[in-house]
């Protein structure tokens, strides 16, 4: 069974962590190809990485795509996020686990910026 | 004179500062209606907030937008990045600065996902 585990870095701020899990909510009902769609926090909230992947397999997940939702590819996005799948993986050796590219790598984020920009939406939060 | 100021978090591994530097110059290249673009960082690398901002200032900059290059309305976007340019616009009561939405705001970031997902990109670092 197929899963997608959206990781993004975790915030003090619950609003910040709602908008995550509601981002996997609307992949979910997306569908994309996964039979299952979760999130996870790197640190601060929680599911944790390890808890959510957990969480995948006990609902019968073997093949597992892994997104970070970070901008570059800093210190968690090069090692930390790795590390934590890669234990995981050490400990179950029957699921699969793949870490796409960040979504900082995707096409169009100029493009983005300048819709945003355009659009002159001022924060909200 | 327009300027726009692109804020990222900032990171130990100055291969992602790097990424932020590439952005803003693309930015800078699609010209969308600045006289200057520039990048500012928020922790651990440079130029920080109040240092591009016055670098922008010496060039003839009197009418910033900044944007937040951050993909939820965590402490940073809420907290810190309004401080800092708040803090500057009290020292330079000529200068006017206005924060725009973050990028995790912008329309399209579902399909962004799904796209990056369905492009099959390995991380890249």
């Amino acid at each position: 069974m197929k899963a997608l585990l959206l990781i993004a870095h975790g915030s003090n701020r619950q609003e910040s962590n709602q908008e995550i899990q509601v981002l996997a909510e609307k992949l979910a009902v997306a569908s994309c190809g996964f039979d299952l769609v979760q999130c996870a926090f790197l640190e601060l909230t929680q599911p944790s990485i390890p808890s959510a992947l957990e969480d995948l397999v006990r609902h019968g997940a073997d093949d597992i795509t892994a997104i970070p939702y970070f901008l570059a590819a800093g210190r968690h996005v090069v090692t930390d996020i790795p590390e934590q799948l890669n234990g995981f993986m050490e400990t179950h050796k029957d699921i699969t686990i793949r870490q796409t590219a960040y979504i900082g790598q995707a096409n169009g984020i100029v493009d983005m910026l300048l819709d945003l920009l355009a659009s002159g939406v001022e924060v909200s939060s």
